[in-house]
């Protein structure tokens, strides 16, 4: 059976590696929140699991360990902000809880977030509004980062431009989190390092051949992943990632128009009021409607059920608070390297 | 060589017969520019191509032919419309003056509209917001039309919910207009009156089973479109399809949850200003180097170059100005026949 420890503890143990990693303690209290509620979620790819990723960039200055945003812009119901590499898990907490005291009075609000560093789990953010019965959509780029081509081409061009939208149902938040391409960066990289090869072609190699290798990224020619549609249907893919980078980039003002090449998270994110629209009540009835018309149909082949996004992060909140929070075993292996090597003691088990 | 026609003379004929088939004049004015410009575009699917389709559903009551839209909410940056099956056309353009005008003042500004009649073509409307500076978000859907499984499901429960999304570039507009399936229902009725199946598993049977063939909506139980993605990633599409569901349905209030059976459209539209977030000229920046990286790209084998989306409509319009528009056969034959049945004459070629 597989250990399970409670969030306090699991909190203490990032925000103890986050602080003696040189992180300032404010900021490092909010990574360690949000952190952990990614793990209660059940997304552990995207908790505790970062700490080891996130000293070293601390260490170096990838990710700045002090300092303040610069607000560029506030017109009110829009915004732009400089996030100076800083976490970006302690950026995106102001910049929803802004986003929501603004489409509070506004009944929308648009912010656009230049230079941050990794934002996590898009879900736990979009969460936070949903459950506060907003609207929440976030997307997020890296300018200097190239991975995709566009559809007709062979270049790495594109990031996989994660996209999200959480918003209140009757029951839980409908939680969508997704993105342009049919895989990520760290599938690819998961792959290439179990050495297994991916069941389908979502690789494409550097003379535009579809292919399940996902090291065709560090052949020369430099091989993509395929944007969602695959050969097929490609197009729809390069369509959702040219507005990622429209709305992460061109609102904000920065991005492969300067060559960056410091690693850094464009972000857009937008929340709205239900109350602003038809009301909040009409608006759950409707989504309600449609998810219980989804998760009434007969299954296809291979499925038990069809869910709706968020169904599988509601079961594991539940279970992460009656029973604790579990993580893989490959997770631990990095966590404890880590915190040896800080002279941080692991928690115990519950 | 095909017929080509001036602007004016494609327009003079649509009003005419929209007016004579007891369209209200003014109404019947904006449904013919829009369409002409529709046809100026290249999107002849969408164009006078739908005045045969439209003139029934005047004489049957379907359109409403005359009558004001009502405003059910209007907060100034955030809106909600009752359409009340007025002809889309004239509701959306009166949307995006709104809307554009709110962008002006909010920065931002959204509107969800429920019970309008069809709204043509999405990059038509987007493409009004975008030459004068604006990004351009519209989604639509039908509560009444089921064509679409949920991921995993094999029950009709969605429609296709196409998506677009205009905004300003150095050199014509970008305009990305798609939906979150792979194929529409308009196609897929041109593969069956055609006796055509799809070059790829486009469809999902009754019982769940990727097919080519588009009879199977047709079958008992009745088969699908997959979603963008199919059975291989599918779930990206159906989360692009709750997407536009939530939008355009939760958000105006009126949707599935009615269990309505009259066809309609219920849209949402967004713009923004660029000049609300770090200005256009800095937008136009980013959108043109990402453009130019696109454009650069080494083709993949079976593409002669990489597109952006808009670049198709650009070269049209301009060849449209030029040299007149050209319309195919299938839809003169169409448009023929009900001219002479109005006692509208033809114009002649150019």
């Amino acid at each position: 059976m597989t250990d399970r420890y409670s969030r306090d503890d699991l909190k203490a143990l990032a925000l103890d590696m986050l602080t003696k990693g040189g992180l300032a303690a404010e900021k490092a209290e909010v990574v360690a929140e949000l952190l952990t509620r990614t793990d209660e979620l059940g997304v552990t790819t995207h908790g505790l699991s970062m700490v080891p990723y996130y000293l070293p960039e601390i260490a170096s200055g990838g990710m700045s360990s002090e300092g303040e945003l610069e607000v560029v812009t506030d017109k009110g119901a829009t915004m732009v902000w400089d996030g100076n590499y800083l976490p970006g898990h302690w950026i995106m907490t102001q910049a929803l809880e802004t986003c929501m005291e603004r489409a509070g009075s506004h009944g929308i609000a648009a912010l656009a977030i230049r230079r941050s560093h990794h934002i996590g789990c898009l879900s736990t953010l979009t969460r936070i509004a949903a459950e506060r019965g907003f609207v929440c959509m976030i997307s997020t780029s890296d300018p200097s980062g190239r991975w995709v081509a566009p559809y007709g081409g062979t270049e790495p061009t594109l990031t996989p431009n994660p996209w999200a939208v959480g918003y209140p149902a009757g029951d839980h938040p409908v939680l969508i989190d997704t993105c342009a391409s049919i895989t990520t960066v760290s599938k690819v990289r998961e792959y290439i390092n179990s050495g297994r090869q991916f069941d389908h072609p979502w690789m494409l190699d550097g003379e535009g051949n579809a292919t399940t290798d996902p090291t065709v990224v560090n052949a020369d020619p430099r091989g993509t992943i395929l944007p969602v549609g695959g050969m097929d249907h490609g197009h729809k893919g390069y369509a959702m990632g040219l507005t990622v980078e429209m709305l992460s980039q061109a609102l904000s003002g920065h991005g492969r128009a300067e060559e960056v090449t410091r690693w850094g998270g464009n972000v857009f994110v937008q929340v709205m009021d239900p109350e602003a629209f038809a009301g909040l009540d009409p608006f759950k009835a409707q989504v309600d409607a449609l998810n219980a018309a989804c998760r009434a149909n007969r299954p296809a082949p291979g499925f038990d059920q069809v869910r709706i996004p968020g169904d599988r992060a509601a079961a594991m909140v539940e279970r992460s608070r009656t029973e604790g929070i579990a993580l893989p075993d490959e997770v631990w292996t990095r966590v404890r390297a880590s915190a040896e090597e800080l002279g941080v003691a692991l928690p115990e088990p519950l």
